[in-house]
């Protein structure tokens, strides 16, 4: 299992920085100093990777979620918590940015990875129905329309960051972002 | 300039059903029942053809802001109803999905295309401003920060509902959105 792990934090580094088709399984082998077929003994080719990749970035946002709970938080200030620490992951984590390249290349390399989004909208409707529970927001909201609203601006912030300034900006333009939602959501 | 127009539409519509790299220029000669040759006369190669779209996506936005202008609106809901026609324009037109969709795989293709979000970021600064100085603004919030906001938001919206459901329902995610962003704008 040591060695799956290993293949995949160099697949995700190198897919992170060249993507799919500008990186090969022999590129993956080499970078460890491993024979291509040390690598094939784990996975059947390269899509196969990409997936595990893209399911080990899906795999981090429970662990983040667990953290951020154990802080207490009300519902909202919870799901705010979250979103900026893995708004860190996008622009510091290889697993994380790896994912979200391959994600977004998705169109051109047609690997089937898991479905993108959903299960963010998912979890963020729970935690905001929480929040609605809790009174914290303004009446009329429906959690999975701001939920939507939330997942689709995250997606954007980032990518748009990582477009112009290889999310060198991502912090402080998730922060800007966010503090406009945020603010619609709450109770006046 | 007729024939150099009919490529550009036939492009628009093959770039935006099958991507850079799922069209070639003879996919394009045989849209339109012309020969490779024939296009070879407007267009060096596909990746000309390619930035050509993406120029018109662009000059899309000029005569929009035109028509809207047109309305007399104050800034802030020039600002809101641009942006509507605009989402419009991404499930309804083929030059504007092209452009997206050209955009969004640049890291694949790596065509030097116009820089991506900037000028809209532009724009919208402009509008924002002059929404300020009408007083239509929040206290202490900065036009361009503002802009970036929108910008991103909007992108994240039409990409999220292209990928989930080829964009039929962006007009309604962008209404969710836009309230919650423009609700943070005006002043309380």
């Amino acid at each position: 299992m040591q060695s799956r792990a290993a293949i995949l934090r160099a697949a995700a580094k190198l897919f992170s920085e060249q993507g799919f088709a500008g990186t090969s399984l022999k590129d993956v082998a080499e970078e460890l100093g491993m024979t291509k077929g040390a690598v094939y003994h784990h996975f059947t080719n390269k899509e196969s990777i990409a997936v595990a990749v893209v399911e080990e970035h899906y795999a981090r946002w429970p662990v983040v979620l667990a953290e951020v709970q154990a802080l207490g938080l009300p519902p909202l200030e919870t799901c705010r918590e979250l979103l900026d620490r893995v708004a860190a992951t996008f622009r510091d984590d290889d697993m994380v940015r790896a994912g979200a390249r391959l994600q977004i290349e998705r169109t051109v390399h047609k690997v089937r990875l898991p479905e993108p989004y959903v299960g963010w909208v998912e979890l963020l409707t729970r935690l905001l129905s929480e929040a609605r529970d809790a009174g914290q927001l303004r009446a009329g909201l429906v959690p999975e329309v701001a939920a939507s609203a939330i997942v689709a601006g995250f997606f954007g912030v980032q990518h748009v960051s990582e477009s112009l300034h290889e999310r060198s900006d991502l912090q402080q333009r998730w922060r800007d972002m966010a503090d406009l939602l945020f603010r619609s959501l709450r109770t006046d």
